[in-house]
C-alpha cells in the first residue's frame, strides 16, 4: 500500500467545499455534500468517499448532475410520500428523502420516502446513521445500472443494489451497509491492479468455475451475487420495490442509458425511541450486542464484529489522527 | 427418491382439519390452520408443510403451541402497532398480523405489525402472498433460535431469519421467501441420509475448509449464512429489528429456552396498487419481470427464474394432478 497523507476532517471538507463553489452550488448546500463526501472517507469508506469526487464533479460539469434543483413532491399519501428528484445531486436528494421519512415517522410510527429520478447516493450508510441519530430505525436501498447476471446467466442484467440497516444505539449505531453483490467492482478492480486474488470465490470465470481472481471476473463479468442464487433474487425484488414505490426507472430503464442517473431509491424511518424510549432501545440492542461480541472467534481469526464496527472504530482513529489520503488524489483535489 | 402418492389438495385439507379438531380447535381456525400446511405442501414448501405437521401437533399437546389464544393488541402508534401473540399458532398468529397491516395500510398507505410471543410461521412466502393477494407489496421477517456462527466464528448465535418480500402482480406474485442460512438444517439432513453432496460450499468442515458434504457441516455446526459475512451481519439486524419493532424476545433469549417458542416477527404491507393502479403496478413489474426473463441462461443450465416463479408452476400442476406425498408421512398421518 503506497505512503497515505494523514489530513484533517476539516482541511478535506473546506478544499471540497471551494469546488463545489466554484461549481456554482449554494452556499449551505456546498458545504453539506462535500460534508458528505469528507465523512465516507473518514469512516474508511473512501470508495464513496475522495475517490469517487472527481467524478462527481465531472458529473456536475457535464449536467447529468444538476446542482440547483431540489427534489419535489409528487404525491402523499398518509405515513408514505413520493418525490422526485429532479436529476439532482444524489446525497443531498438521499438527505433530504431520509429527513423527510424521519419527519413522517414522528406523527405515524413510520414514515417511507420513495425517491425518483435521482442520482448516485455515494455511501448509503450515511441516510442509515441519520435516522438512528434521530431514534429511528433507518432502512434504505437504491437500484443502480445493471451489473451482475442473475443466477443461471453471464449476462448483466441485475444492479447490485446496496441495502442499508442502522439501528440506533447512542454514539455506536449498528450499521449495516451492504450490495447485493459478494464484491464491488471497485474491490475487483483494485485488486486486479494489485495482482492480488480475493479472500473467497467472487465470481465464475469463462468456463463457468469459481474463482477467486478477480482478472477473470472481470472478463466474464459474472461477479457473484451474496448466496448465488438468493441475492440474485433479493437484487430482483429490491429493484421491483424501488421502482414501485418511488414510481421510477428501474435498473432496465437505467441501463439504457450511457451512464448511470435517474435511479429509485427508497428510504424508510421507524420511530423506535417514541414507541420504546432511547434507554429502553439501548439496554434491547445492548443485550444482543453484548452477548453478540462474547462469540469465540476462530483460532487465529480476528475477533466477531457487529455491522458497523469496524466503521466506527475508523472514524475514532481519523478524526483524532487526521484521514488518510493518497497523495496523488489530494493533489488532484487541490487543484481543481 | 420414493414413489409418492398424489392427493387431491381438498382430501389433504380434510385430513388435517379433522386432527386440529380433535386436538380442541375452533372449527373455523382448524380449517384455517390446515389449509395454510395443506397449502405450503401444494406449493411444493413440503419442508414447511406435510412434513412439520406431526411435529406442529406434538407442540400442540405438549402445550408449547396454544390453540385457544389469539395475539392480543399491546401498543398503537398511527401505521404501526404492537401486539402480543401469546404463544399461540404460530401460523393463524402470523396471518392475523399480516392481515392487520394490510388493514393499517389502507389508511396510512403503509402498515407494520410487530408480534412478540408468537410460534413458528411456518412458510413466511404464506403472509407475503396474502399481502399480494390485497394489492400490497409484503415484507415480513421472524428470528428463530440460534442456528449459524456470525462470521469468524464456529459458536451458533444467529438464527437463519427467515425474510419474504412478496410484490403483488394479479395471479402471478413475485415471492422472495429465504433464510439467512445458504442450506437449512432440513437439507443438509436430507442429503446426508441420501448420501450426497451440495451443489455448491454450504458451510465449512471441522477443519475450516469450505465444503459440500453437509456431514461435515453438520458436525462443525458451521453453516454457511448466504455472502459469507453479509448474510450473518443481515441476520443480525433482522434480529435486532424484530426484538425492537415487536418488543419481543431476541435469538438470544429464545435460545435459551429448550425449545423455539416466543419468537418476533415483523409484517409490513405497502398499499402500492391504491397508490398507483393495479393497471400500472402490473405494467411496471411486467417490464422488469419480462425483461429478467429475456436473459440468456448459461450454457446447458435451465432458464432463469424469478423468485416464486417455481413455486408457482409447482402449485398449478399439484392442484391439477394431486399433491405429491409421501406414502409414510400420508400413513403417518391418517393414524393421528
Amino acid at each position: 500500500m503506497r505512503s497515505m497523507n494523514r489530513i484533517h476532517f476539516d482541511e478535506i471538507w473546506q478544499e471540497l467545499t471551494r469546488i463545489l463553489l466554484a461549481l456554482g452550488f449554494e452556499n449551505s448546500r456546498a458545504k453539506r455534500c462535500a460534508y458528505i463526501f469528507t465523512e465516507n472517507t473518514c469512516d474508511g469508506v473512501t470508495s464513496h468517499g475522495l475517490n469517487r469526487f472527481p467524478g462527481f464533479v465531472t458529473a456536475v460539469k457535464t449536467g447529468l448532475v444538476k446542482t440547483q434543483v431540489e427534489p419535489e413532491l409528487v404525491r402523499s399519501l398518509g405515513a408514505i410520500e413520493q418525490w422526485d428528484g429532479m436529476r439532482g445531486v444524489g446525497p443531498l436528494n438521499a438527505e433530504k428523502a431520509m429527513k423527510r421519512a424521519i419527519e413522517l415517522s414522528r406523527g405515524h410510527g413510520l414514515g417511507c420516502v420513495g425517491l425518483c429520478n435521482t442520482n448516485h447516493w455515494m455511501r448509503g450508510g450515511t441516510y442509515g446513521l441519520l435516522a438512528a441519530e434521530a431514534g429511528c430505525i433507518g432502512i434504505c436501498w437504491t437500484n443502480t445500472i445493471a451489473l451482475m447476471p442473475p443466477w443461471g446467466s453471464a449476462e448483466r442484467k441485475i444492479g447490485n443494489n446496496p441495502m442499508v440497516v442502522c439501528i440506533p444505539r447512542g454514539e455506536d449505531p449498528i450499521l449495516l451497509d451492504m450490495a447485493m453483490s459478494q464484491f464491488s467492482n471497485g474491490k475487483l478492480e483494485v485488486l486486479r491492479r494489485r495482482g492480488e486474488q480475493l479472500p473467497l470465490a467472487g465470481g465464475y470465470d469463462e468456463n463457468g468455475e469459481l474463482t477467486t481472481d478477480p482478472n477473470a471476473i472481470l472478463e466474464s463479468c459474472r461477479a457473484l451475487p451474496i448466496g448465488y442464487w438468493k441475492g440474485s433474487g433479493l437484487a430482483l425484488v429490491l429493484d421491483l420495490m424501488a421502482s414501485l414505490i418511488a414510481n421510477g426507472d428501474s435498473t432496465r430503464d437505467i441501463s439504457q442509458r450511457e451512464k448511470e442517473t435517474g435511479v429509485s431509491q427508497v428510504f424508510m424511518a421507524i420511530d423506535i425511541e417514541s414507541q420504546m424510549g432511547a434507554a429502553n432501545v439501548d439496554g434491547k440492542v445492548n443485550a444482543i450486542i453484548h452477548d453478540f461480541l462474547d462469540t469465540p472467534s476462530l483460532k487465529g481469526a480476528p475477533k466477531v464484529r457487529y455491522p458497523g464496527q469496524g466503521m466506527l472504530a475508523t472514524r475514532r482513529e481519523n478524526l483524532r489522527t487526521g484521514i488518510p489520503v493518497e497523495p496523488e488524489l489530494w493533489q488532484t483535489i487541490q487543484r481543481m
